[in-house]
């Protein structure tokens, strides 16, 4: 069997989220960086990989996927290891739920709404506070629903053991809590920021950390 | 074990594939209808179901879900019949891609950026034929990587059965023939047209065309 093969910059959410699952699993793994300042992304070579030029894009074997969901789900069931999906069905269910709030609701308010221009826009240059005022609203209804979907009274989202849907919301909320309206919103959600705090040492998420 | 329950109208592309899969599986149900119309996806009643006001909403024995994913993989887990969800890795996996491409991708330009438009516009009124151009445009790609997910030569999405994935599709495509953009974008994909003939005398299809 092939060494996996991630395509993405270890910056883009998404991309560590698989990243992440392959070092759970303990799954050694190749990581081919592209550039998105380079729109590299949107480049023939990627296109061919993702059709609608997102990220991450992943290969095993000749067999190549794109979309995160199913590039997760293919990496737990493929590789022996630690097992990412929870074998109750309620709590599948809910984990599932989480991360089809987290693509759907939770990814773009927090990221593209708050993260990038409170981290990329130049100093002096102008911030649009009413989108970013707009992106804190939806993305604390999304914080809701996902509190509102963990398993209680345990100590990862959705069980006793970590699953895909903390690998999907992590990166995420990482961003976010580096934001001074993150901060302010996760002070509100005191079992996802306890959730967030316990998971900072854990390896897979330590040693993922981008360098921005 | 309690008769499940879908909250959603039958015209909502997603509740009438909860209600296919609950068909498939033979699974006695009530379908309580939510009426867009009358706003009532919005109304207290909806969002206690579903924080979001999106539809349909499900449940069973007190279990309460919300998004389309983990309402099908539910379905399909907690009872018994014909298994929706394939069992070798890989056609699961393009099954779970397709799907997602769907989600991401061509739900919104396929049934919000042409079918509604193009159905819905009182005569007299004007319509956005430049954004319905874009939605075409956009709708064309996500119909090609659909097509180019499709296991083959099987006569179903992902194989020789049929899976969640068909159910989910089958109600956007259904919408989209039925506008003259659609019709024309279909003759492009021989094998998404041929798919779709084929299962338009399929009972869960027949039985569930809505009335419009």
């Amino acid at each position: 069997m092939g060494k996996p093969i991630v395509y993405g910059p270890r910056y883009s959410t998404y991309t560590r989220s698989v990243i992440m699952a392959l070092m759970e699993k303990r799954v050694p793994h190749d990581v081919v960086h592209v550039d998105m300042d380079k729109r590299e992304h949107k480049a023939p070579e990627h296109l061919a990989r993702h059709p609608f030029g997102m990220l991450p894009a992943f290969e095993h074997n000749g067999f190549r996927i794109y979309e995160s969901l199913p590039i997760l789900q293919y990496i737990d069931d493929a590789f022996p290891g630690t097992r990412l999906t929870p074998a109750d069905i309620h709590r599948r269910t809910r984990a599932l739920q989480i991360m089809s709030v987290i693509n759907a609701y939770a990814y773009r308010p927090l990221v593209w709404g708050i993260f990038v221009p409170r981290t990329f826009t130049e100093s002096g240059q102008p911030v649009d506070e009413a989108a970013i005022a707009a992106a804190v609203e939806a993305g604390t209804l999304a914080l809701k629903a996902i509190e509102g979907l963990m398993t209680e009274p345990d100590p990862y989202l959705v069980g006793r053991q970590i699953s895909l849907a903390d690998l999907l919301l992590v990166p995420v909320i990482h961003y976010l809590a580096g934001t001074p309206e993150g901060g302010k919103m996760l002070q509100h959600f005191s079992r996802l920021s306890a959730w967030h705090t316990a998971l900072k040492t854990r390896p897979s998420v330590a040693e993922t950390v981008p360098a921005l």
